[in-house]
């Protein structure tokens, strides 16, 4: 299992929820507007990449997957409005 | 030093645009819409934190900054209209 961050910049609306809802079925929790984190299998990891090269198709679109070990996770800083979303990710 | 991204949700124009010319001036590369990385050392990680706390300051802004070893942030994964970003991030 790795802990994984996923930023993306979908400019249209459909796809992005589309994104956002595939991300929500792969275990992964909302930390952010357009951010999700959460722990993967290999075989998980495998699938988050393909549906983010299925999503990612628009020439602005961008979307970043960070895979982290437990020692950079443990080091990872919020600032603001986090606290809910911070206790639910370190849930996942 | 140390790689960071920092990830931001910042609902006030002013203060978002405050904060990403903060970001530039600490050597931040940006990524993506709200997403700078780069490289600081232990100082300038400090003032990173600094400008954060002092950006995060609405009910719903949230700010992450995920610091990764040099083996997590050579597995970063982009998709999408990266090429130019990943570059420009490669050489910060």
């Amino acid at each position: 299992m790795v802990r994984v961050v996923v930023v993306y910049d979908i400019s249209d609306d459909a796809k992005r929820y589309r994104l956002a809802s595939r991300l929500k079925a792969l275990g992964l929790s909302r930390i952010q507007r357009s951010a999700f984190a959460g722990r993967l299998d290999s075989s998980r990891l495998r699938d988050l990449y393909r549906v983010c090269e299925r999503h990612a198709t628009d020439a602005r679109d961008v979307i970043h997957v960070f895979t982290l070990c437990g020692y950079d996770w443990s080091r990872r800083r919020a600032f603001g409005a986090y606290e809910e979303v911070a206790e639910r990710v370190v849930l996942v």
